[in-house]
């Protein structure tokens, strides 16, 4: 871990403060905002612990682009190839941007607030300045903001609990992937059933930046009955669990079929969007590589800065983008996009470690069992 | 500084491999990439060093969003409100990018390569996706790609020498803002007489990642009689400097007027472009506050991560977003947006820092003599 210099660029969130409180070492930087991803614990502390109990995490970095207006949900459903109309006020859905050539530009979740009005949770890139250009060059009536939202995550199998404890039994109806309104400090805060781990939990979109220490604390001290602990998306967990990152194992050069959402895609012609021609060819045609786990053996890898090669013999069939030792499976585990002939679970491959190392392992299915 | 965890996202550059051999310690991170920030001299070493030699630099990030077609020119005018018609090929122009409200998007130089090809060589915002957007949206007949260049910045009094014995003497020729094409390793390469520093100097933006280490390797050991040391963008120059960060002193909060750079809008109607009624209408009314020097007294200052209030009396009349100790001046120097009220130089001031201290201070013209 090498050194982040600090600066306004590099904005601050909420909740920035409490993490330094609580003993943050490392951040990541997404959308132009710190991402704690380090404390005193180890990853692997942090797994167990996020398997048996609630953490706290500050995923202020899903930024939210709002889009209001009489044109709020054409210029929606224009971005993604996923049918937008089906969407009710109080869903998420899950939505893949993509450009012309089918290339993913973010993978947000949309919280579909009211029939003109929608927020998309954004991965790391500036979707906000790309529906800006195209309600501009469509002359499309819409207004495009980032509002002042700052999700806090509670993950874990005690955060139904810990959070019905604060906000009253009623959370408990909230469904998968969908929302509904808590009061906190007289204000209504918008609570869904989501987040960036396969342990259960929710996540807080907080309106009001200043609501921010206080929303922190409350959790906190109403969950230390339940082992609660500050911690972050967990690189183990998500890797197992088959949840992906935008720009590692996704880019623009990847298509949505290619990471599994093809069942996100509408290809018959019924709905048009940026990019349709080249997703229906995808879709006729079928995928080259499509993204997998992969699981190798040896000492614990190294932090994956650089894609590591994925090879059968001398042939290099895929690059594994995100990878970690599992100290569950007592292996390292990493994701990778594996070419057509090779993706078949159990196909035995190696891994090119930047140290020279090569590694034996197979191809698994996601997620890792 | 807190520490930077790596992964695929924040992506390397073809000179990465080279500053962490030359002993990189710290990192920021801008349009998802690496950019070196810290080395194992201190900033005060680096700016003398910087004032009296020559240094090279990963400027990688400044990634070029490369615009090409018959429409390019026009999307591209569209963008800014300066007159790019007046631009030549081998001209490199500063561009304000400005949203419908005449705010700031980026803030890049536009290189024009031809009449139907345009590099924008760009701060921290995703301008490709906006510009892709706009394009989309209107239906432009335009072609928008990151193309493998990235750029090497030589900075410093000896940069003109140093590069004149490795590329001829034809290099002293190029004018400021200017662009030419060396020969490298048999590849035309651009270099232009620019860069992020007041001490003179050139970039080279290198078309092809696999050259880049050879490119570096050439320089640096050419550039040992010049007592060449590898640096990064130094804050202190810059900010006595008055070259301003995207992100840090102006957002999309600010307009172009607001950081002086007026000159560069036409206002006259005699060109369209997004935002022009808002700009119109600024420049009839006037800002209401304007870029500043600030000098202010007590201890060397901390970092800024979050701009500290400049006040007189009890009203805040501006934000430091940049400040830092200047070892030549023996005061702290800062950038602040300055309410017109009080921008005239040697207006008495005071700036409230995050350890609550209280420095006593005044307003000054940029650059800080």
């Amino acid at each position: 871990m090498d050194g982040l210099n600090m600066s306004r660029r590099i904005r601050r969130t909420p909740y920035t403060g409490k993490v330094e409180e609580a003993g943050v070492r490392g951040f990541s930087v997404v959308n132009h905002m710190l991402l704690p991803k380090a404390f005193g614990t180890t990853v692997e502390e942090d797994y167990w612990h996020l398997r048996k109990y609630v953490q706290i995490w500050d995923v202020s970095v899903q930024r939210q682009v709002q889009i209001t207006g009489p044109d709020a949900a054409a210029l929606v459903q224009w971005m993604t190839p996923r049918n937008i109309s089906k969407a009710k006020v109080g869903d998420c859905f899950y939505i893949p941007i993509i450009d012309a050539n089918g290339g993913m530009i973010n993978d947000p979740v949309m919280l579909k607030l009211a029939e003109d009005q929608f927020w998309l949770s954004i991965a790391d890139s500036d979707l906000l300045l790309y529906a800006m250009g195209l309600a501009l060059g469509r002359g499309m009536d819409v207004e495009i903001t980032e509002p002042d939202v700052n999700t806090l995550a509670i993950q874990g199998p005690k955060a139904e609990d810990l959070l019905a404890s604060v906000f009253g039994n009623d959370i408990r109806n909230i469904g998968f992937f969908k929302y509904n309104w808590i009061e906190f400090q007289g204000t209504q805060q918008l609570m869904a059933r989501s987040g960036y781990s396969r342990q259960g939990g929710f996540e807080i979109y907080l309106n009001g930046s200043h609501l921010g220490p206080e929303l922190w604390d409350t959790i906190w001290e109403a969950g230390l009955p339940f082992n609660i602990s500050v911690g972050c998306p967990n690189l183990i967990e998500r890797i197992e669990g088959g949840l992906f990152s935008y720009g590692n194992e996704m880019t623009r050069e990847n298509n949505p079929f290619e990471i599994g959402h093809g069942k996100f895609c509408v290809t018959d012609g019924s709905i048009d969007y940026i990019g349709r021609a080249a997703l229906q060819k995808i879709a006729a045609e079928g995928v080259t590589r499509e993204i997998r786990g992969v699981v190798f053996g040896g000492d614990p890898c190294p932090t994956c800065a650089k894609p590591w090669p994925v090879l059968v013999g001398d042939l290099q069939i895929g690059q594994i983008t995100s990878g970690i030792w599992s100290p569950r499976l007592k292996k390292n585990i990493g994701q990778s996009m594996i070419d057509r002939n090779f993706w078949e679970a159990g196909q035995a491959i190696k891994v090119a470690l930047p140290d020279g190392s090569i590694r034996q392992g197979n191809v698994t299915a996601l997620p890792i069992s």
